[in-house]
Order: C-alpha cells, then sequence, then structure tokens
C-alpha cells in the first residue's frame, strides 16, 4: 500500500510551522533558520548537503534520513514552493536551485497552474489546482506504488490531516516561541484517536513526535 | 533568595491549559482528566492521594514530587479557585475538600475579594486583587524565605512570564490536542532567550519542558 507520509516537519513549542513576513529572502519568515538547526547538525545533512564532515549521530540523524526513504512522489504548497508573488515571476523554479532535493515528481498545490518543469536530478514539477483527495490520488499514479511525501507548509499538511489523508506524521517541537506566524494544529480537536502516538526527546534539546496511523 | 516556580503544568500538544466549557463539574472542562492521567499514574500520587500501592517510578513521578518541594506559598487565578460564578457562592471553599493539598498560605486573585478562609492542614486562602508582581510581593512575605509556587491557570501563568517574573517553569506537554480552551503559550514571542530550556519524554508519552532562568 502506498502511504501519505510528513517528514521533519518543525514546529516551535507555540506550534507555528512557519513565521510571518515570508519573502524571497526569508522562506520561513522572523523563524529564519532557528526551526532547522537541528536538522543542518546532523552527520546526514552536513554529509550530504553541505560536503563537510562531522554531525549529530543520533536520534536527528536517524529521523531525517527517513525523508527520502520509499518515497516517490512530494505534495507541496504553493508557500512551500516560492515567497508570495512567486507565480506572477514565470521564470520561478523554486527555490532549491537547478537540481532540488526531491528527486522524484513534485506536485505543487495552486490557483496559478503552469506547465510542468523538468529539473535536473529527477525532479519535475507539477502545478496542479486539486483537493487534497485528488492530489494525493495524482501523486499516487506518478509514485509508481511508493509512499507520497506530504511536504508542507503547515496548511498543506493540516488540510491533509483533517481530510484524514496522512497514514504517518513526523513533527519536530523545537524549543522556541515564534509567537506568530501559521500555526500546524488549529482544527485538529480529538487527530490523536486515530494514531499511535510516540514522542522522543533529544539532547539537541528538540522533540520528535510521531502519529502513526493504526493498522498501516 | 526566594523564587518563583510553576511545576505539574500540564498543556495539550497544541497548547492548551485547560479546555472549553469549565464548569463546576468539568473543572477542566471539556479536557477532562485527560491532561493529568499522567500524574495519577504515578507513585506519589496513587500513595499519597489515593492511598494506593503501585504506580510509575521514573521521570513523570520524579517531577510531580518537585510540587511542594520548598514551597511557602501558592498564588494561583480565580478560574483554578472555583468554577466561573465561585463568586456568588459565599460558602465555597475551593474544589479541594476540607483539606486541601497546599499546606501553605495560598492567594487567589479574584476583583471579588472576601475574608482569608483558614482551612485544615495548614491551607489559608488569601483573597486578592493585585497585579502580579505585587501579588508576589505578598506571597513572597507569607512564604518566609521560601519558594512561590504559580499554581496556574494557564492564563495567570502567561501573565506572570510575560512580566517576567517566573524563574522556573515546568510544562508537560500531553500528546493529545484539545482544539480550544485557554493557551499558555501566546504573547510570549522569544520567551526562551531568558532561560535555559530542556525537554525530556517519558514513557508515559507526555514529554516535560522545563524553562530556568539563566543565573537563579
Amino acid at each position: 500500500m502506498s502511504l501519505a507520509r510528513v517528514h521533519n516537519f518543525a514546529i516551535s513549542l507555540d506550534g507555528f510551522g512557519t513565521g510571518e513576513g515570508q519573502s524571497r529572502d526569508a522562506h520561513f519568515g522572523h523563524a529564519g533558520q532557528r526551526l532547522h538547526e537541528w536538522m543542518f547538525a546532523t552527520r546526514w545533512w552536513r554529509h550530504k548537503r553541505d560536503g563537510q564532515s562531522g554531525g549529530t549521530g543520533g536520534v536527528d540523524d536517524a529521523f531525517v534520513q527517513q525523508h527520502a526513504l520509499g518515497i516517490g512522489a512530494e505534495i507541496m504548497g504553493a508557500g512551500k514552493f516560492g515567497h508570495p508573488g512567486w507565480h506572477e515571476d514565470p521564470e520561478w523554479k523554486g527555490a532549491w536551485g537547478p537540481n532540488p532535493p526531491f528527486h522524484t515528481p513534485v506536485f505543487v498545490l495552486t490557483h496559478h497552474v503552469r506547465p510542468s518543469i523538468e529539473m535536473e536530478g529527477g525532479t519535475t514539477f507539477h502545478f496542479i489546482d486539486a483537493s487534497p483527495a485528488e492530489a494525493l490520488e495524482a501523486a499516487r499514479k506518478a509514485a509508481d506504488g511508493l509512499d507520497v511525501r506530504i511536504g508542507g507548509g503547515p496548511t498543506v499538511i493540516r488540510d491533509f490531516l483533517a481530510a484524514g489523508l496522512i497514514d504517518h506524521l513526523h513533527t519536530v517541537v523545537v524549543p522556541i516561541l515564534l509567537g506568530r506566524g501559521v500555526r500546524l494544529w488549529d482544527g485538529l480537536e480529538g487527530l490523536e484517536k486515530d494514531y499511535e502516538v510516540e514522542s522522543i526527546s533529544s539532547s539537541s534539546g528538540v522533540t520528535h513526535v510521531t502519529f502513526t496511523r493504526a493498522g498501516v
């Protein structure tokens, strides 16, 4: 069975998945990089992304590496693909350079559809104006039997959770208070009833919280 | 130095310290007892409160027992002392029976002051209409060199945090989504800058998060 999975989705202790004031230079608004420092410090990130040695090799690193395992497609929101207004720039190809770190088809949920963009390294961006269920159906076809990653941002993950479409959710609670931005958990009262919930704190200070749907 | 401390303050994963719809029969509203089941399962609670044997003896039990150590007075909000409207009942003496579990002076913040009530076991309820700083000054005098516990609810703790008056904060994140109620963290952006923050998950499923002010 092809699962819908969320990995490494960082939120502040007060529940914000992104800050306020997102722009081309501030992908997470006033949050800056503070939600992701635990990730940049892992061995996996330092080796694969930065080409450096060292890094943490504990629970943070183990979780980070699940990101790509068994994934055949991603779904992301327009706010992850680019800063507000990117759809007015016909040359915008995402914030990840010529070889984005997805290496699969990526479905961008947007009201401003455009032709697909084939990038280096196996990533192809498809632009669709669709409901969560429709988007998941399209991504599953493209994933060819593998799982689909729901890549964020917070609004997209929340919409998929509310629609009952997420099988595995991995969030990372970072011990900072952002105070403002976009919340992950709004409108999801009782979500835990459909999942096995586990928590594990890391020496880095973050706490990994996983929701795994019973029976999958 | 006499510190202002918060202990065992439970919040849901989405940040609510109490549910919606509080009443005489539902002290935490629709949250019911779900924020405190980890506490009821500890050895300390089962032995001291329920007169039973057994219970968990790990990190939850260690934290629970800090509640009374070195405490000489408590400050609580009107919403902890009683259900909405308790001030219209001249016989209301709190929800804890004739021998409340405080055993110290307790300062109840309320716009409806009344004469102090002496209970069994060393608890005396004092009713004051005061700012956080004024209340803390009064409680410190009564604590006679010991620490002051800020007992909640969420609004009171938030007000004391915003005023910079809390030296040690112990919150317990319970992996449920309440969806509605009173949030603890609103309006506290950047709080972590003044504290050492630590997190530790328990096998019970909760995560203990402590904020300890630098230098105290």
